[in-house]
């Protein structure tokens, strides 16, 4: 296919980048078989193509391209592998009941992506067009989007410094790339399946000041640790805490979720974007369904660790999960804080089902 | 050359790899023209080889290779990627006005390489082979250390996971590998020109239950949106700040000393290693030096922007520097903060030569 030129692209680079309409698009011709979505395990799996945009100071951005999966080529001093100037997003296709393909509102993703790409000082792109670039992708791979009701094609855009120097600062070369990943659910233990969380003060995600509330690599290489320690203990991930007074934040990679009884009656409580959280698409997403439901409180709101035992102790909570594109939704039902398990309720699937 | 069989690596694996031994030499045939030492930019310029080493959690450690400097080829779901999971060191060779090159206090570099790769969950190493191997490469390239006072060959030996999956874990595979680059001065103004800081608690650099006191890559990418603040704000560096009380913690990517006039008397004065203050290689030989002087009081102490400013006013201040392997010792001769620049005294070329 020959790409259309795109009238404006010369005149804006580099603010308003990859042209869809500049796509060129080079698929594959052989195709890896594809697995059965059943045995999915998440992320190991990709599919025949990439989509990859290079851009530099110089020149701004390249014509966007589809073509075969296969290793990048980056030169030792690049600065996404010595400095972390590097953000990634995550997002879904779902094949529905009637057989159309859809993405989950993408365009949060892409709002998202591109305040990572301002925090990391990587190169601004235009928002639409990269989508656009992204369905075309996923229209190549149509395939590759299960026949499934519980599984789905993951769709992993990603931006790095390609800089090749080693002075910290902002990069004059980068690359834009996006692969794709059919998965099932996150937790070898299965979707809906209930997890068990570490919460602890040891080890904390993410600060004021710091980079918390974008999507950067270095906040998820550092969590590794922790996420070992969790296990090691019995745990199958971290309940992240902040502060003297234990707040609690996120889960694993997940925002949290919780619905207890106060005083007011009974509320969906999650913690508030003030820098250290992530503004999740799925977080957002709950909290606007759960608002037009209007059947219950809907608060963004700082809870403790002591607020939620007192809970726990007092029979008040009635559900507690994390929520991120990767899982959904995911039950909590335990949790080790000082050297203590505390169960949490969970519906059961017959419960959920219903 | 053929490798000699090292005994006990197959035991050992994946514990105690790299073994010197194995190496496998095939330098670069094709030789890249040296540059002028007085006119080198940080980490622009890299030499004609490489080392490299792949370790995978079923084969452990593979041999170590000095190979011409090529790309990298990684595949697109590499962990390093995505989330960050890489650390760096940075160390020098010298050349001693008698001809002969000397590392600078290389087992201090492998001793924090390692504790960064076990926060990294990245796998462990011997550092007496890794260093070994290291000597073998600037051996291999010793034409590429400066003949000049003011220039040295910088080493970087880096690890990165390349575990090809998208799941935040523990990577199964990494790489390993040291880059070479002739380096003059770290900042374009020069060695012993003093800088000027921003001192403002937007930006939090690291945090207690972080990262702050390992080289992990997300430490740094983090760093360079303040960094470019601090540069629109017409100064060179951050100065950063933690806490309510504004302690003074690190220097851009430097430890922080304080010579002044306390009641008593004077002190040279730096952050403690509490977690959030990378534990420097200059910084522990300044302590060293000082305290082997025996001249002033040498201490690990906590110092606020309180304190600083009082002292400053107080004209109590006697010199303030950053202390790093980039710029070795870098004076500070301006501070903003609340708005006021505050001047801080700085000795001339002159005086330091005496």
């Amino acid at each position: 296919m020959e790409p259309r030129l795109c009238p404006w692209l010369s005149l804006l680079q580099p603010l308003l980048p990859t042209c869809a309409a500049d796509l060129i698009i080079n698929p594959a011709t052989t195709f890896k078989e594809k697995p059965d979505p059943s045995g999915l395990v998440f992320g190991t799996v990709f599919t025949d193509n990439m989509l990859t945009v290079e851009w530099s100071v110089a020149s701004g951005w390249e014509k966007p391209h589809i073509k075969p999966l296969e290793n990048l080529s980056l030169h030792p001093g690049s600065s996404s592998l010595h400095y972390a100037v590097e953000l990634f997003e995550g997002m879904k296709a779902y094949r529905g009941v009637d057989g159309k393909i859809r993405l989950f509102r993408p365009t949060l993703n892409m709002d998202r992506m591109l305040r990572s790409a301002l925090r990391a000082t990587l190169p601004r792109f235009d928002k639409e067009e990269l989508l656009e670039c992204i369905r075309k992708l996923v229209e190549v791979e149509q395939e590759w989007v299960p026949h499934s009701t519980s599984a789905s094609l993951y769709i992993r855009p990603t931006l790095i410094g390609t800089e090749p120097s080693l002075g910290v600062k902002k990069p004059t070369r980068a690359l834009l790339y996006v692969i794709l990943s059919p998965v099932g659910p996150y937790f070898a233990s299965g979707s809906f399946n209930p997890i068990s969380l570490w919460a602890d003060p040891k080890y904390v995600r993410a600060w004021k000041g710091g980079t918390g509330d974008c999507k950067l690599g270095g906040n998820y290489g550092s969590s590794i640790y922790a996420q070992r320690e969790a296990m090691e203990l019995g745990c199958q991930q971290v309940l992240w805490l902040y502060g003297e007074d234990h707040q609690i934040t996120e889960v694993g990679t997940m925002n949290l979720f919780l619905y207890w009884k106060n005083e007011d009656g009974e509320e969906l409580a999650t913690p508030p974007l003030d820098g250290i959280i992530l503004p999740g698409v799925t977080r957002q997403s709950i909290l606007e369904l759960a608002h037009e439901w209007g059947e219950f409180k809907v608060s963004e709101r700082y809870i403790t660790m002591s607020d939620l035992t007192t809970a726990l102790e007092e029979n008040r909570v009635k559900e507690m999960f994390g929520a991120g594109t990767a899982c959904v939704v995911c039950p909590i039902s335990k949790i080790l804080y000082q050297g203590k398990v505390r169960e949490v309720f969970v519906y059961e699937r017959e419960t959920l089902r219903c």
